[in-house]
């Protein structure tokens, strides 16, 4: 006889990582690799977060405080809640794995988006859950479908505002009038992973209030994106005590490492980091269009750090062809291509590099 | 309607962190605090782990490399086995959740021993799973009344060698005839959190050829013990390609930071402090023996870096006492208590203390 894994899993893909730059530099033979495939801060990150970091190197034998104590302490006393309400966790990867196995069984439907941030899905699956999908509407989600499909099965709803991989945002009219509209047995996951990237002002700039409010939604944000520690995965979570206590029993004892939350508690201090992160993604968003405009190639409005283009050519060929030249992108499906804004010396190189292509 | 979360998860307990050092001196007034509760070690961690990781300070902003290329190379190397047979994770935690998503359903028994590392079975309860519990025979794993639970519906075997609490181990040759002697159906997970401080010739010093003989087999090690690196969340795991794929399927795609795997390269690299580890620890716990023994304190044969004995008073009043007086130890149950072996000047302290509490 032999071993038997989970039915459940027999579909899942495992995740295929990117070539390494080095390897990219080594196979065609390049001096130089630019990156713009995986949303990360062209900026670097706050030079704190290194102070912060030093000052930890002697006790790296010790396990991480469990409770991310500090941590949260800073989070709840920027954001004016109880530490009790947030859950520091090992980027939103785990997070979003944490949350499934929190509330998702055989037989229970999860409402995701396409396209959206893949692990909801895979996660779903995980836990025998009935994934229930609902395609996007203009790149962006479609919360009356969303609505509309929810049954007496219906667990879980993911939303991810502003989307990853489109860009694209809801309203905070839009995302009230769909929590007042939705019974109070649904959780919604509202995944910020990109709000600090919003420039508009009818986004929902201060979720906090969804707490008091809504009992039924939990908040996601990370410190991947505009705070620049992509590489020490870091994220958090807010939620009702009670979801919080939940998500708390299953949560691994030591999840976040030792630097990873020094390094949290310095990079939400520097705003002036996160303020220049702001303004050199929103100009090169502006360059972008502009380019993109001119080359007469459409892309869905972004609010976030990247812009999800048509790049009127199979997306996996524009891949390949890009990065030949020293340029990553993501292709996401069929002709659609995403590129992370860089800095402008970057921004500029892909456009030189994307009209030799297309 | 309020939320539901999965019933399954209702009576698992959520991780009681212990008090940070900072707050037992400000409760007690203490100048000085020694922790000897988390099988930590006392030496630190290899000076070449700070360099790697001061190497890699400007790239917090990039994701992990999800694959961890390199590190798996370099277990992959030194133990003269395929890349594609290992797994690193975010210590041995992260680990042992992937492997009860992998494994375990509704109804499948997964036979863990009791006491052994607990979350082995709050993992096996989170997926559903029922736990068919072996009591320990004279503090150390029973592998006949395991082989003997074994059923239809056996799934998943977890096996700690040396045992944490207990710090005992059983032989290579009870090993070999247990794994020969029950069906291949069976997944053994052979856990050797401890290894590097085994000092008994028939133990199981090379686990690797466990792999081309028994398919049914997963090894895990950490890097958090003899190699100091607790604060940075990494182990790995090796089993045949075929069960590394599927546990790579309900992966984090970035489960490792990219900190922790530099720093294990250049802690596995460093065999120099493993030695001094193994030597100081060895020396600690003759020291702590022979303490014991003019005490007249019974304990268990360690072949760890902890010692489990009989304080013959409640563990958790012993535990309250030392305390107070600036000694963190682990009491486990009844009249038991773990104390980590640290420095031999720490040792010292520990005896000292432990004399006035007794």
């Amino acid at each position: 006889m032999s071993i038997q894994f989970r039915p459940q899993i027999k579909d899942l893909v495992a995740y295929k990582p990117g070539k390494p730059i080095e390897d990219v530099k080594r196979e065609y033979g390049l001096k130089e690799v630019v990156k713009l495939a995986s949303n990360e801060n062209p900026l670097g990150s706050s030079p704190k977060v290194k102070e912060a970091i030093l000052r930890a190197l002697d006790e790296l034998n010790f396990y991480p405080d469990g409770n991310s104590t500090d941590l949260k302490k800073a989070i709840a006393d920027k954001l004016g809640i109880k530490p009790t309400q947030v859950l520091p966790s090992s980027g939103s990867d785990e997070m979003v794995d944490q949350i499934s196995k929190t509330f998702v069984n055989e037989g229970d439907e999860v409402i995701i988006a396409n396209v959206t941030f893949p692990r909801y899905l895979s996660t779903a699956v995980m836990m025998g859950g009935t994934p229930v999908i609902v395609p996007l509407k203009d790149f962006t989600y479609d919360l009356e479908a969303m609505k509309a499909s929810i049954t007496a099965k219906t667990k879980l709803i993911w939303l991810c505002n502003p989307n990853n991989p489109t860009g694209t945002m809801f309203t905070e009219g839009a995302l009230l009038a769909f929590l007042d509209n939705i019974p109070t047995n649904v959780v919604v996951v509202y995944d910020e992973a990109y709000r600090e990237y919003v420039t508009r002002e009818d986004y929902l700039h201060d979720s906090i209030k969804l707490l008091d409010k809504y009992p039924n939604v939990i908040i996601m944000r990370t410190l991947s994106k505009a705070y620049g520690l992509a590489a020490l995965r870091v994220g958090y979570t807010m939620a009702s005590e009670e979801i919080i206590n939940e998500i708390n029993k299953i949560r691994g004892p030591f999840n976040v490492t030792s630097l990873s939350q020094v390094a949290a508690i310095a990079a939400l201090e520097d705003t002036e980091f996160l303020k220049k992160s702001y303004e050199v993604n929103k100009e090169g968003k502006l360059y972008l269009y502009k380019a993109f405009d001119e080359m007469g190639i459409s892309y869905a409005p972004s609010e976030t750090n990247h812009i999800f283009f048509d790049a009127k050519r199979d997306a996996q060929e524009v891949f390949v062809e890009l990065q030949k030249k020293g340029m990553i992108v993501r292709p996401i499906f069929s002709t659609y291509v995403r590129v992370s804004i860089g800095t402008m010396e970057q921004n500029q190189r892909f456009i030189e590099l994307l009209k030799t292509v297309l």
